[in-house]
């Protein structure tokens, strides 16, 4: 693995990266802002592993210096329709905080990257927290990224030294439309990525879940064909 | 495991709980506080795994209603005389942020705790920081704690709906003298826990680093007799 060193430039950043169409676009923004890449996932138990295994081909592909995946115990973050098969994913928006949220997650996966960002020496976490079109979960929230902001400023050696660890959420304000364009800019290829939530072991997706829904309906609205593999 | 259920009285927290002798006196405050405890210890490669025997003898026989230990991944929250065993554990007070600081600990360690807390329908979330003897690492001071509680208020969905899962700092500002002397008053059976940070397989301690001088010192000032099995 890589460690501290005495580099000048370019800049690290970790990419929390499942290898879903938002993060997959965070990843290529970190790059178009010329940082070296560190790509971390997390394995929780979610149904879809095939995003795993997606993220795993796309950061090959990608460039990044590094790729790492970090199993996190199940227990601890509890039942939702992600992690537990006795749960319905919906297939229809729901009002309220939805019963995909996964208690603390947001909050212990920037913990364990901040961990990671102060052992490398790391200036930047990305997340692609979206406002818009999760807003159901609290931590995917304008607020959350505040005071997780606010945290980072002194919780670490780096913040105590004045050099907090920045947190940058560049989608939290975009569609899900402003989200592909940008990506297409920067060559992502979507086609590649998986955002079902039940998603078939080789990465093709349900096409009825939300994730399914609000993924179609962004490249539509952004006028571009679907490329999508459907079960 | 144990599930929210229906339950009215009393309320549960989690303590974080290491075995040693700041979080053993913690988790007799949280029971005396009136809560069902749960215990929560991480094993992150410490080098003092006599600790977390200590601490699962301890919580046996403090009735606590379950006790938890989650492994993080070593690489994660990197390289600290705490457990590299390549870097030497001080035997002197040292000068601004020690070399046993581990990147983002108490960060990692609540917001595992905040999921487990979610899941359980904690209300509190016990953590043993002290701004007064380890004032060296970022994340033991208030300031960081009251970051963490803004934090809380805003991640998850229990703060969300207005009941944030409170944070319980109460030995932050106690000397480890008022620390042993409360835990005295308390019944806590000191030989038990293990603070020492190279302590024998079997719990017996050095003597000589700044967790056994912060420790001895303590009960002397005190004028308790110090019960510490040394080597």
């Amino acid at each position: 693995m890589f460690v501290a060193d005495s580099r000048t430039l370019p800049d690290r950043a970790i990419v929390l990266f499942s290898g879903g169409l938002d993060s997959t676009t965070l990843l290529a923004m970190a790059k178009a802002d010329g940082y070296e890449v560190f790509a971390l996932s997390f394995d929780y138990g979610q149904r879809h592993n095939a995003e795993l295994s997606a993220a795993r081909s796309i950061a090959g592909a990608s460039g990044v210096v590094e790729h790492r995946t970090i199993g996190i115990v199940l227990w601890c973050i509890g039942v939702s329709a992600l992690t537990d098969e006795s749960i319905d994913v919906p297939e229809a928006p729901t009002s309220g905080i939805p019963v995909t949220y996964v208690p603390a997650r947001n909050t212990v996966f920037l913990s364990l990257a901040m961990g990671w960002a102060e052992v490398i020496e790391a200036s930047a976490i990305y997340i692609g927290v979206n406002a818009i079109d999760y807003s159901g979960y609290p931590d995917c929230r304008p607020a959350f990224i505040d005071a997780f902001r606010a945290l980072s400023s002194v919780a670490t050696k780096a913040g105590v030294e004045g050099n907090p660890i920045r947190i940058e959420a560049p989608l939290l304000h975009m569609t899900k439309a402003d989200i592909v364009t940008r990506g297409a800019e920067l060559g992502v290829d979507y086609a590649a990525t998986v955002s079902c939530y039940q998603a078939t072991p080789d990465g093709r997706a349900c096409g009825r879940c939300d994730a399914c829904r609000l993924r179609a309906e962004g490249f539509s609205a952004a006028g571009m064909p679907d490329p999508t593999r459907y079960a």
